[in-house]
């Protein structure tokens, strides 16, 4: 069901970064759910993690480990969050980096642990244990889109992207992969996502980047309003290549750099709404116009989460009555109703808090009947933006989120 | 579909109040879509409306009319909600009230309009105009139960309430009726009700007692987090019987008829649940031991709307690991997650954060199989709660929403 997501082409290794790959039987059968990165030394690290208060036990453990060493491994199972598992939960993270940091003789403290899957159910440390020694035996730079299908829970496709940059006849790569399609309101970062460059930049201005990035790509997507336990974002610059970017380079290497970063960021969360739960609509909410961009932000997401805007949009059904009453609802003080403007991509349906007298349904209807649709509002009381994705509700929605865990 | 919701018994007359019925057609065929509720003279009224910005034109005239003189009409459609209809909109209400008036020979500001149903079409006045002499005709204070029907839209059964309370030998009585199903986060007020006393109750103690009724009934109710554009809650209190209540009664004949008065908006609220849209769950969020009120709020209606809760519920899948990871999300600062505790009606499922000692997959999903569930939520940190009320996301809630309009 996915909306405009094409099968995932090879993906560019990172010279630096090695991924191993298993199966270890957490809770799917006969498909890898076990993934391994191995970092070369040297390599810079920076995170964005939920904001959600019961974030899981790998979350705390995978921050912890983060402040306190250099990462050189990332251990990721599918199929399982251990979240809600309390004290026991946090054990098992603990015991997989243990277990990692044994046989390839590191400190456990550079081994971050992730996981995803059904909350509150104990994970089994022996499973994931077990197929460790596959996993070291099969790291390759080559396994990226490997990996992109091992991070998988109820995603329907894998999620990848590559792009290379050049800064005076030097190459430096981008690669990424993301997983996500429910449980998505992102609060600082999305599900999972791994992003590596070999360009070297030092950690505090790679953290900053990747803060800035993450504002405008995974948090600002939506596909249920549900921020995960697990949410996790990693950015890794492993320094191979022969370029160094840092807060005194040249502002236009930064923000050469920086744009493609952020359009690596942007097409992994796009991925993730595009194969949002359900999803036959891709949606772009754009309002512009507000006094400053939280309440711009108040209002996309106040549509975004609407039941009846996703429904009518799964409907294919024009019925703009509902975006503008999820406006007048999203609590923006003194909002002058009568100068509002929507749009449905380049129809103007709402003019001037009403009907637009050039609107017909037939023009709504031919909109609608699109896969992608952007819905821009204009508040006309300020300069500030804000863009966010999102997508429809479906029965499919309801039928796999009924359905999960059984 | 609906939840535990008895068939209508005859509701009680209150005198005064005369309510009249007709087939205006305005969407619907076949069945009645016009209400006339004429009130005797003398009688007090009380509102609230809905905080959506992009009020519906009757709501902006009522509440014009309400401000400016003593209310003797209220003219209720339903099919058309009249909103975002714009000035033409606002003149349409404006001509039913006068066509109302010049036939009963009152002033225009005396007649209160409301209208519910689709957003953004035009309402056509002489739909109504044509339709409101047989409604005038069959003017009787016996029309409660046939009103409860008139005002419905999606709603798949009409909600209504009676009771009547001793005061020293004098009967007092309380009938209201309501509608709604779908668009239902009521800020101020839910869609449409009207209750009516005979007691004596002066305007402004009215007013008081129906804003602290509202925030524990309409205003603690939701489907789908959508507020809609038409809310409004009337109050009356015809002053016919000879029982008279101001701020000075004594506080034992206060609490009594404000208490009466809180159960009849609780029941009219909570049918709406009950009959919410593809509704199979009645589901109570009652969150204690929060800081404050509003941090308990904050906490039930993020639970409350979250799709994912609100699907588990729909599977009958106890899986509390969606619950805890709303709480986690609703922006509680500080919030110790080693302190909580969730219960499934009686059973103990989250226990100082993590899944209880106790708890077995066989209980949760006892419960689960109910069509009544209470979610309580601890949050061990003080001493306020709030309680909410709201359904489950199921296919149907998708299907008529995806189809209404159609």
């Amino acid at each position: 069901m996915a909306v405009g997501l094409k099968a995932l082409a090879e993906l560019r290794p990172v010279s630096g970064v090695k991924i191993g790959i298993a199966q270890a039987g957490i809770k799917y059968q006969d498909r890898n759910d076990l993934t391994l990165f191995e970092l070369c030394e040297g390599s810079n690290v920076a995170g964005v993690f939920t904001k959600n208060r019961f974030c899981a036990a790998p979350v705390v453990v995978a921050k912890e480990h983060l402040a306190d060493a250099a990462p050189r491994y990332f251990l990721i199972n599918t199929g399982n969050a251990n979240a809600g598992t309390g004290s026991a939960g946090k054990q098992v993270s603990l015991d997989c980096c243990e277990a990692v940091a044994s046989i390839v003789s590191c400190d456990s403290k550079q081994v971050l642990p992730f996981s995803t899957g059904v909350i509150g159910e104990s994970l089994d440390a022996k499973k994931i244990i077990n197929a460790l020694p596959v996993a070291i035996e099969n790291l390759s730079e080559n396994n990226w889109t490997a990996a992109a299908s091992a991070i998988m829970t109820t995603d329907t496709m894998p999620k990848g992207y590559s792009s290379q940059i050049d800064f005076d006849g030097v190459t430096v790569t981008i690669t990424g992969i993301s997983k996500g399609s429910g449980m998505i309101r992102p609060d600082m970062a999305t599900m999972l996502a791994y992003v590596a460059t070999d360009a070297d930049i030092e950690s505090d201005f790679l953290q900053s980047m990747l803060n800035k990035a993450n504002r405008v790509s995974f948090n600002s997507i939506t596909v249920d309003g549900d921020t995960s336990t697990n949410d996790a974002c990693i950015l890794v610059a492993t320094g191979k290549s022969r370029f160094k970017l840092s807060e005194s380079s040249s502002s236009s290497d930064v923000t050469k750099f920086y744009q493609a970063l952020e359009a690596a960021l942007q097409h992994l969360a796009q991925s993730i709404i595009r194969d949002g739960e359900g999803a036959t609509k891709f949606i772009i909410v754009q309002v512009d116009g507000g006094k400053n961009s939280e309440e711009c932000e108040k209002v996309a997401y106040t549509i975004a989460h609407s039941p009846l805007v996703k429904t009518a949009f799964f409907a294919s059904d024009p019925n703009w009555g509902r975006i503008l009453a999820a406006v007048g609802r999203a609590g923006i003080e003194d909002l002058d109703i009568e100068s509002l403007d929507i749009k449905l991509n380049e129809i103007m349906i709402v003019e001037n808090g009403e009907r637009a007298s050039t609107y017909t349904e037939e023009q709504g209807q031919a909109v609608m009947n699109q896969e992608e649709i952007c819905i821009s509002v204009n508040l006309s009381r300020g300069e500030a933006s804000h863009t966010i994705w999102t997508s429809d509700l479906s029965y499919d929605y309801v039928k796999i989120n009924a359905e999960y865990r059984s």
